[in-house]
């Protein structure tokens, strides 16, 4: 008789939507009350030097992991197992895009050429040393069952830096020559791993030869240069569209959610077409908030600019969040079949092979580039590259999801190896992330702020004006102000080579002023611009 | 060897991150695509009458739809096939919420009995209607190997009225009164017809009596309960937590992420705790916009305003462009096995269902409200009632995914019926949005705005303010300005009797102020709120 069923199971069978996966739900309910509690967590700590957002949502995740393991008696760890597609299909180009939208963009371009440099030829040198080293030193820990290939994974997973717990701990506004080298050396990063680990997964090592290695590099930067101009394209493309339809005049929403729509196709778009869409999704940033950001409405601005901030500090924290639950996946940990010391030894090893490989390119790289700046106050000092050093320590989401790929859904049979790599790659990375990434912050203050004379990260920019006004006294304008003798007038080629940086900016205003802005609008188009995305900067320049 | 490998094969190798599933990257290029596409057509659009964003978005992914028929030669005619889940877990709650955030709190109030009135005995009677026709005219077309439960089901998923069209067709602040109406029903709409539906897939028929009744109409009224304090519990916490904690001196990011995440969270726990999650966001909405809102910094305010409708306008145009592209699931019209005519029968008599079980509870039940409504201002005239039977003829993404979950999973021998139920029920939406949707506007204006007497939709509203100043004379307070003999004071109760809405309205007010802001926030809280959420109503009360 069905008089008999008592009220609750009457309510569960009419009252929920039947459609809903029971796991799902509770899944998500969970994850959105820790994210709540993260935020909270972090708030309340906002005034600690030592924690920081990621930190706060690693732990949470790892206490939510005992928890979790706690009531299912050992059994399950985490709610979510970490997917590969929802990290770079859904969390990560968010982030990266946020990045490029709000990145200060003179900083970012003045220091280009070494950004290139830290983040391919860096990335490539790190790759050597993490994988040479693992090959010679894991025999001696006792883990034999590797394949030459493996080593090279290996290598090509620890060299991907964490551009998200960078982000949190740098600030743009204190820190600008710091933040632009780091955070865009982190950029080029991911594009150079991900390209260097698929060539590890493709190709036949055993007979490399020059011709492959010319290959590969003609990929990378043929990778490099396509996804740089489709993000641009696309870009200048959501410009062109709503500076001609001109939304605003209708909607807000419209406005805001073609901005949305386009930032996120430019990364499927470079997906599709097998590019980097982290570089692609990255230049779309810079260039909607050059152009497009100045087309829209003034709500549309404000909306925009907090909309993304807030989409990709919440990718951020469920990253986190994310990581620390998975940490404790007890599967991996028992198939690792390991002794803690044997544990230790693996994980310490990676660790000082990661600090070993970033020390080995950052400071050579840093100090070649010192001899081609010419004023001393350009140089890149002895304790910022420490600081270089130090901050590019982390690794993160990336690095677990590559390790997850390479060791995780292969049917092997070195199966304890290889889930002895995944939990050592888990252990780099909590310990990376709690550790490095707490001392950051206050290592930056002990180094940079603890001096009382003045830093030297924004005055190479007041120069660089400076420079502008003083080299281009171009169409016979009378320069009355100086009283230097008026320069000759040198060739563009000669002002190239002596100030490469000033010359191509001074350039770039001249053409974005006459051919692009009246095309794409952009500042100077639109009648009244109170602030713009990159903030307090933009009162002077935003390109 | 390996050298031979030419340079596309090289990049499809390299480039891509291996980890996206392909297909999936296809399909989210396409849909991005389609949407931008959607977006700039119903801008240029914009001026013509008979279209809206739903027609347009409708209309592309019927083409679409064609153009991957064509493409894979019949095989295959959408990319991702309808999901529930994607459905009831991403599209509808972001929607709804907005809807709660934005809609005009005073007339949704003041209009709020006979809103329960039309969401849920009008429901109740649709169903019993179109369930009875559909059983005794079926049977004449040809199908008859429904059983009495399919039937019942049928009249269940018939039922649920589409609020996302009603949204795009009305306009709040032309017609406010009908807008709230139409557009309250359909919540309430929404919460009835998916418990009857769980009620009928559980519920044994066969021998059903008065308790079994009375036990649905007490679950029925348990579940409205509980949701909307679960809702309003949920928005009061936001308040709360943003106000003590008050976010908004260190970043704005932090308020929109936890506005954002704690309006998620409410829906998810209602779902966890088998209540109606639509029930409950949109009260979370209402809370949300009346307090919440106005504890945060301007910035916020802006942000959340258009974030929220933006989020929710993109939900709204993929729900219909989906629906547009599953119209032509090839297979499905295959099992039909039916020719066009005894499909177009059972169409044609679905519809005609739907539209005499409406009328059949819109006129009556209005007529009976009108009885309670003494001055004839505040009465729904005859052709208000026309207009509000025609705007929820609509059906939606909710009937679909009823539908499928009633008739596609099922390992029933009436496979060919069953299949012939579906296409019948993406017919009778795509009819429904496209004609009636297309008519309802010019339908409004002629019947409305055509009329050269200033219309009653909002002359309720000064009344009723009249009312308040009038009736409530506390305290002995002097009222020099009215000419009227000051009225004898009466108890509460009577007030309450003979004016009740206005009473009502009267004590929340005192009770808010009183207890409630001081606690919550909320506006007079703050020292300046330039607009509320609610749009131009704002200035004069916001609950």
């Amino acid at each position: 008789m069905e008089i008999s069923v008592p009220l609750p199971t009457l309510l569960l069978k009419f009252g929920s939507s039947s459609f809903l996966n029971w796991t799902t739900v509770i899944a998500l309910t969970l994850f959105f009350t820790l994210l709540c509690a993260c935020i909270v967590i972090g708030h309340l700590l906002e005034e600690n030097r030592w924690a920081n957002e990621s930190f706060t949502a690693l732990l949470l995740g790892l206490c939510s992991g005992v928890v979790v393991l706690l009531v299912t008696k050992g059994k399950n760890s985490h709610i979510l197992s970490f997917s590969e597609e929802l990290f770079f299909i859904y969390l990560l180009p968010p982030i990266i895009f946020n990045a490029g939208f709000q990145v200060k963009k003179k900083q970012f371009f003045r220091n280009f050429s070494i950004i290139l440099l830290f983040g391919a030829l860096g990335t490539l040198i790190s790759f050597c040393i993490i994988s040479l080293g693992a090959f010679l030193l894991f025999k001696r820990i006792g883990v034999s069952s590797l394949k030459l290939q493996d080593y090279l994974a290996v290598g090509a997973i620890l060299s991907a830096t964490d551009s998200v717990c960078t982000l949190q701990v740098l600030n743009q506004d204190e820190t600008p020559l710091l933040y632009s080298l780091v955070f865009g050396e982190g950029v080029v990063n991911d594009a150079t791993s991900i390209v260097l680990f698929n060539a590890v997964q493709t190709l036949d090592f055993s007979n490399i030869d020059v011709l492959i290695a010319l290959k590969l590099l003609g990929t990378f930067l043929y990778l490099f240069f396509t996804s740089t101009i489709l993000g641009i394209t696309v870009g200048l493309v959501s410009a062109y569209v709503i500076k001609t339809l001109y939304f605003g005049r209708h909607s807000t929403d419209r406005e805001v959610a073609i901005m949305m729509l386009m930032a996120y196709l430019s990364y499927m778009l470079a997906e599709l077409a097998s590019l980097s869409g982290i570089l692609t999704v990255f230049f779309c940033g810079i260039v909607m908030s050059h152009y497009t950001w100045h087309n829209v409405t003034e709500s549309s601005r404000v909306t925009t600019k907090h909309a993304f901030a807030t989409i990709s500090f919440i990718a951020e924290t469920f990253i986190f969040l994310y990581v620390g639950m998975d940490a404790l996946d007890i599967d991996k940990w028992k198939a690792s079949k390991s002794s803690a010391a044997r544990s230790i030894g693996i994980s310490s090893t990676l660790l000082a092979l990661v600090l070993v490989g970033r020390a080995a390119f950052v400071f050579p790289l840093a100090n070649i580039a010192n001899l081609f700046r010419s004023r001393s106050v350009t140089k890149i000092e002895l304790r910022q590259q420490f600081i270089i050093w130090w901050a590019g320590l982390m690794r993160g989401a990336v690095t677990i999801a590559l390790s997850y790929n390479e060791f995780a859904g292969s049917s092997s049979t070195a199966t304890a190896d290889y889930a002895l790599m995944i939990t050592s790659t888990i252990i780099v990375v909590l310990f990376s992330t709690l550790v490095f990434g707490s001392v950051t912050k206050p290592l930056i203050e002990a180094l940079l702020f603890r001096h009382s004379h003045p830093v030297n990260t924004d005055a190479s920019e007041i120069h660089s004006l400076e420079d502008l006004r003083f080299l281009f006294l171009e169409n016979g304008e009378p320069n009355d102000e100086s009283n230097l003798p008026p320069p000759p007038k040198r060739s563009n080629l000669s002002l190239l080579i002596r100030y490469p940086t000033s010359t191509v900016h001074y350039f770039w205003r001249k053409f974005d002023d006459r051919y692009m802005r009246p095309v794409f609008g952009g500042r100077g188009f639109m009648p009244y611009v109170p602030s713009s995305p990159t903030g307090a900067e933009a009162g002077t320049s935003s390109n």
